[in-house]
């Protein structure tokens, strides 16, 4: 993630917020007031996206400064000071609103990716992300599943080949499905199939794909299905998976767990600025 | 909410989504197929977005057309038909996640927020958002509180002044803090400010202002503090308040509870989209 | 006013007037030729608009200096040396007529705001303007008027309830109006009505709005109203309201007079750049 | 101007001006709710902008009608109904303020320039514009003059070249900036040149160039520059042309007289929407 | 391709060649006026970009229709009418250029990588793309290859890993990136190793990769990598491969041959628009 | 050409390549690590774009420098280290692509257009491009020709008037469609006819316009049309010129050839970054 590449997306979140202009900062605070803000976090989780918020105070005014104490990604208990942003006041003031929301929702998404990928340390799954996110956030959620330890799943309808129910039922089968996806997609993009029954992984197998969703198939059935796939594909298990279950589809051996709600429902970890005059 | 409105960000959703193409669709449906769509809610929950939803399938292929089985803001139960969209099958499946995620979230807020207006119905206090929300969202996410029965707080930093205690000190006290945004600002705009205690409570009474927020006060200070303001100024109540408290503040007398969970920790309500052929 | 907030404006200024390059500067003007102007204002008024016009200069070359000689918002004589622009001189020849563009408009307003500042200051009313900008322009035109003295009515529909007849007409009834609106919008949102009878005057006060607008009143049904209004909400005079007869107006006690030709019809003020070869 | 190239302006005012929605009639006007709007000019005067106030209507709701009354660009007495617009209510209030911003500008451009057309009508001189207009509204303002009667100047620094006393001070003589420039620009381009003295008159007419600008001259020395020009390039006077000394002017023969007052400072023609209840 | 995600590019096109109006077209054709225009061939080729060059008539004017007398991808003979456009003739004299620049951009890279194809038919070998494109002619560019008959390879630097002797320099060898990426990206994205030598053919089919890339390596050189391959990971060649060496090339038994100059030195098909009156 | 102009362009191409993010330098290379690369052309040509490929780095990363060892414009032979980069790896490897796919079309082009200028040097004639480009790339490719040492024609429909057939057809005559154009245009603008046969040659040197187009004319023809027109207007011949009959043409004494292949069947010139360790 190039911070270069977030920069429209703050700067649309700070239009959003800012608007005609900070009302009440603007009549009170005169320009050139210095001020130091500590970011503070109020429950224990792992930060991701102190580099996005300092973009965020910067864009405002390129004078401000971001200190870190703590590194991007690291695991912080509550009450952590995690960084000191200091420069003229009515920056920190009129952007600290967009800089908290985006740390808080990426620190939040690291904290849950993390705290399955704990869960199941034991085991060599991994732990992926899906397509659920919301507009423009994409990239920038994705970044908070690694820095959680994580692995990405596709970025978008456009890098990965995904054939589920409608593309079978409008090819025909599967394996006119197959055949017309390498006709059509380039040498260098891998293929995955969403399978439902057992036949299906079967088949998937024998048409050389190269990775095998499991998708909303209890634990057992994900047991067997891998145990069919026999490392021939990589495998993938998905729908229905909650941090009480998680560990035994990982018991499975499937190889990937994706996980829409790392992204769809999220907890914003609790982070505040405690603003102080500067100097 | 005009649609009009939404619709730049609906395009850059699809264009976050799809890219350079949805390989698979474009590899497997030839364009002229037709499907048939059902929206299915699996969690009784409130729908909010499906005019959103449409907009997506309909940006992709005007030709597409969605008939609504429920309408927007009703409740529903787990299992309902939602709606049913139909017409060129390539646009129904390329567009399918991003009117799902953006359904999701909207009815995800519109439930949590209808929840928590149910739980204080018997008191006269209002629920309300904050600006806890994320880039390009803010007017859909207020839309979905006001479908859940809330009421929206400012849109942004440009139109209601909030003082708080960083604009207090810049400015000296509370009562410089209102005179100099009475001079800056025009005569149509509220003017709120932050107490935090009952001191700063009677002092902003006497400044006239037009609500007063009492940020992470417990309970019962926060009804000595309504006493106190004896509906002389709207007042509001923000910090801390969770599903399992809000009774508690909602006793208290306070006008307005205003909740950054409502939007900054969203559970996306599960709605699927199940695909058949059409005609 | 960020002039962050200013610098998509400004570029497409330059962007519409450079164009495909300045070929008279760039075919005769080499790289790196050092070039100073004077902006010199040819009328006596009220100057807005030089930190915008110095940003003109600098989006095309940062490293241009603009040197004020005069403060922004100050009172000038005819003649005055507002400020000194040294740097390339590709940058300043063609980056002028946009940046005396804006500037003359900004200044025209801040003139014409304080002249009718000026002509009532000795009565308790404020002047404000209205929606009758142009596009892209509403948050520099607004500025401009504040520069002049003035206040700023809302800037836009969306963060001030204004009543009308239509919507009076389509509500059946102005409570039932008032009433719609109260359930729609946010606690933090005033409530304005247009009233054109001394019965509509009595009602909007009854139904305690925030701010009552006469429109198009003569002078004595403006001092009618504003007694029946008695100063249970803001009362504001708009239409047919001229340099010739503002002053009869504001002695009507009326708090707030609104003009639009404030910005619709505005007289920019002289200025010009006056440039000399630079070291 | 095509109507397709201004409706990127015309979305950005009405975003502007709708932001987050208007409140009011979004809170009062149930969807549907159908309204007919007589656009009535309260002063005599030349139309211009029909078009444009239309696209404002149909870019909100393209199910908008507007039946014009008169032609655009024709001379309407005061009370005239220029035209009816109907359709959904919503759409044609919240779209009201920004269709007239633009057609009240656009209509007091195209009659300005015609009073000057007319005052001049004995003379062959022609009357243009200058680049003096405001960001984005550059290719309205010149369509507003040539509906007034008048033609246009260059619409940027990129299509004519106009050799100034800054130019030719860097070049070190008029010969070498016109040498300069007809190396560098291609030969379908014309060449003007700035003329403070009838000597840089006669070195101009040397040269060659197309067109030679008066800048600031005196009438008696403008009708001696044009005898000294002889008919052997197109002469044009600038700066210091009012309605009052226009005729003089214009009585030296010179062939255009550019006005920057055109655009500059325009005095919006007074035009209202009056809105009913539609069918 | 979705039409949908070029309509951007094809607006940006017209805008750069319309920019504030068709000056001979506004004069001389009455609106209205309606005109046929047939799409004639003037060489022997393969046609892609009929849809984009009726999306562009379209997007001036939504009115224009386009018949096509040959589908998308057919090869022609000289002289061949391609299709005729019908409707207001101002939008199809406008739109020309930039419809034919984009039709006879898109059918020289069809033909050409047709050429090539057709050469090496008797080959397993398939013939790529590369990113040698231009600025936002990306997605069309490796269209026009797959009319072609080619494939495509990977977009851009986010959807296929590509390691080459900078990152192995970087790295310390090719195991350790190979390791690094596999530890930051997905499960979904193939490996790719540029491969210079054979000690690194076998270093990266040890490794495991999904393809091996040999960069400038003569024919014989590749034809022995190929066979150290063994069928362990897709090949593929690039550099130096031209029209006259190619069946060489494709002898070697490589499965792809990649080819910059398909997109980066593309010779136009010469298409022309032959206008009549239309009725 | 200024660079200000040209950064949209560049951060669209690069949002294009890098989109989310270069997965193999991001997964290998650590932040911070220093690069060098040498831009090497591998052919004899002309160099243009060495301004644009740097602004490409640099929009990645403002501290990486580019040193250049060859001037813009110059003429270099094979093997020419053009210039150095240095700085940020991740920046350097990430433009990388970008940065050549600009810097071989422009230097492509100027090459090109030397090639032709060259072989008509002995001839007074003039070597002009057309408005035959690629979307967004008009500037860039004009600026490119006029760094081989042709001149421009006009940039688009709005700076030239062009009359051609359909005009003519559309206006009733010639003459008709000249008096419309001198009606609506302004003084400053040229105009130019297209002329098939001697006969129009003759009627467009007596409507006295200001250039003349002999389309699809033999040089023959060509040789007479000017010798008709006399030196009264620019003269100007277009189609079926070739390298190899470029010199016949020039000998006709037509002051002007303009060759759509300039710009629409680009031959890209060979350059490479070499990069190595920097420090």
């Amino acid at each position: 993630m190039h911070l270069w590449s977030v920069r429209p997306l703050i700067a649309q979140a700070l239009r959003e917020d800012i608007g005609t202009g900070d009302v009440t900062t603007e009549a009170i605070l005169p320009p050139g007031t210095p001020l130091v803000g500590r970011l503070v976090v109020k429950q224990a989780g792992r930060i991701a996206g102190l580099p996005v918020a300092e973009e965020v105070f910067r864009l405002l005014d390129p004078q401000v400064r971001m200190e870190r104490h703590v590194d991007e990604g690291s695991d912080v208990a509550a009450g952590t000071v995690l960084a000191t942003v200091s420069g003229e006041g009515r920056a920190i003031l009129s952007a600290e609103r967009v800089a908290l929301n985006l740390l808080q929702r990426l620190s939040g998404i690291a904290t849950a990716t993390r705290d399955v990928c704990r869960a199941v340390a034991d085991f060599p799954v991994r732990i992926a992300d899906t397509r659920k996110t919301l507009p423009g956030l994409r990239a920038l959620d994705k970044y908070a599943v690694r820095m959680g330890g994580g692995i990405n799943h596709r970025f978008g309808l456009y890098d990965c080949v995904l054939i589920k129910d409608n593309h079978i039922a409008a090819a025909g089968s599967l394996s006119r499905a197959v055949e017309a996806v390498r006709r059509h997609v380039g040498h260098w993009i891998k293929v995955e199939v969403e399978a439902d029954t057992l036949e299906q992984v079967d088949e998937a197998v024998r048409l050389g794909v190269d990775l095998i969703l499991f998708d909303n198939m209890p634990p057992d059935e994900v047991a067997a299905a891998v145990r069919r796939v026999g490392g021939r594909a990589i495998t993938e298990a998905s729908g229905g998976i909650t941090p009480e279950n998680v560990r035994v589809y990982a018991a499975t051996g499937v190889d990937v767990l994706s996980l829409g709600w790392l992204t769809h429902s999220v907890r914003a970890l609790d982070i505040s600025l405690d603003v102080q005059p500067g100097r």
